[in-house]
């Protein structure tokens, strides 16, 4: 089988791969991607990274993509190949849970722990010590929103119920009277949300001003769920508690982007996903998947085209 | 009833005492401690706050003192007033056990997931994005050696079950032998100890060199448990992964503290107990002790000069 490699590897996690796929033909990307499709993808029936979309319809041999994402977005379209063959796509689905809900949790505790704060004032070389104090929360008997009932937001939900908060789920069947009401009252709201037609700005000023100084935002799913301009606006003005951004409209953000100089705003630069072993990990789901694909098993991640997630 | 009040409240907070004993004479202390106890005080057979170890010799009426703290070192020694009567005092024990348990939580998460990192990288305007995913961690299946069997380390193990980590407790039962091997191991290390004789600089030398690479090391007991000399230089040579200390040797710190500027280290400012509704909850604790005093029942928290915690 003639494999094209299109992630970015060190000698060691090529090695793994050469290792495991010793009787397949592997064509390592440069990863420099252009619009012409690159000769040795060409010749590939399964690809293991995010190739352009646009190379699929000029491939007649490929059959299967294994992504190493759980977003999906630009490959919407992509079902045919130049034969008019079908083409699997599989993507990363749950893979990053863990490591995403734990940024969560870090970005709570440091807000409500003052640590944003520490980590300024050692900078500094400032003690304030006592009159900290009456500014820090507990996350006890907080009420919380999840926006988004995948993986993310349940393996946060394991995480938070020993410390008896109150919460609900919201996902694209509920009623906006709905999670207005609930936003009112919210002291956590987290959005783990995939990119999708509905989800695009649903953030918008409406729902902003239904959050108050007691609330915090997260959002750990698309860069264009919230209306930034008008979150800045009400994290100056102190009329919501903070926020905690993984992912931001414009990535990487600019130097003269305002978010960097907004106050009671974590940025965590789209790494919430990320872990020490994470390619390895990646690369044992593929290596797994490729079994499941040789032997005509139903291979895992299947993306569904239709609900775009 | 004639009760001293030694700590520091805003009207709101005062209103409330106030309401509460309206059939009792109220001293409020107005902080400034000298030698000499203050006149007042020596009126009062009820303390509510901190009040210099050194008056209760001075008084002949004083019977009952509540401080608002966990830690009562400096009260060790007084059990007698002038005229030879027994002196109950009660602390706050457990109180802080919530809070303490959470700046342990944000300190943990904010290592693995680069928190501190990306607060500073805001302040310079500077993406880095990618590359930095290698560096985070998760708490899943980690080594933690809680040193103190106190309610601090009973919460936190609470809130880690869910992450499936190997633990162990040490306390003054436990042999050299075993934490030694213990601490070789471990990746998380919280220490919440009393402040004893043996636990006095018991992270010397020996002991920090037992930490590696993979180690995070935790203090919100108190703060001559560790050399810090020796700490901050294993921290800037990165033959530790990092620290969060609570408490320190030197509070407040002054600026020419190597601390400050020591990488890998997160500083809290003894802030950890601290939250919003604290000194609220401190004088309903003393107002339920107040009304068992009152009927003779067993007041709560009493301390045990002889474990000295």
């Amino acid at each position: 089988m003639n494999v094209y490699i299109a992630c970015e590897l060190n000698s060691l996690e090529k090695k793994i791969i050469k290792n495991n796929l010793k009787k397949h033909n592997l064509y390592f990307s440069k990863l420099k991607f252009k619009k012409k499709a690159d000769k040795n993808f060409l010749k590939c029936e399964i690809v293991f990274g995010n190739i352009p979309s646009d190379w699929v319809k000029q491939s007649s041999k490929i059959k299967w993509i294994q992504l190493e994402s759980t977003g999906f977005a630009e490959y919407s379209d992509v079902k045919k190949n130049l034969l008019n063959n079908d083409v699997i796509i599989t993507n990363l689905k749950s893979f990053f849970a863990r490591q995403v809900a734990q940024t969560v949790m870090a970005g709570i505790f440091s807000l409500y722990r003052g640590f944003d704060s520490f980590t300024l004032l050692k900078k500094r070389k400032k003690w304030i010590g006592d009159p900290i104090r009456a500014k820090l929360e507990i996350l006890n008997n907080k009420n919380v929103i999840f926006f988004g009932k995948g993986s993310i937001n349940k393996e946060i939900l394991k995480y938070i119920k020993v410390f008896n908060c109150k919460y609900c789920f919201i996902d694209s069947s509920s009623k906006k009277n709905f999670f207005i009401k609930q936003l009112k009252q919210a002291e956590i709201v987290i959005c783990a949300l995939p990119g999708t037609s509905k989800t695009k700005m649903l953030f918008n000023e409406e729902l902003i001003n239904c959050l108050s100084q007691k609330s915090i935002l997260i959002n750990v799913g698309r860069g264009n769920l919230i209306n930034e301009k008008y979150l800045i606006k009400k994290l100056k003005n102190n009329f919501i508690k903070g926020a905690i951004l993984d992912v931001t409209a414009e990535e990487p953000i600019k130097i003269n982007n305002p978010l960097w100089t907004c106050p009671n705003l974590i940025l965590t630069q789209h790494t919430g996903g990320g872990y020490k072993n994470e390619m390895i990990d990646k690369i044992n789901f593929f290596l797994d998947n490729f079994q499941k694909y040789l032997k005509n098993n139903k291979v895992l991640n299947k993306i569904n085209h239709a609900k775009g997630y």
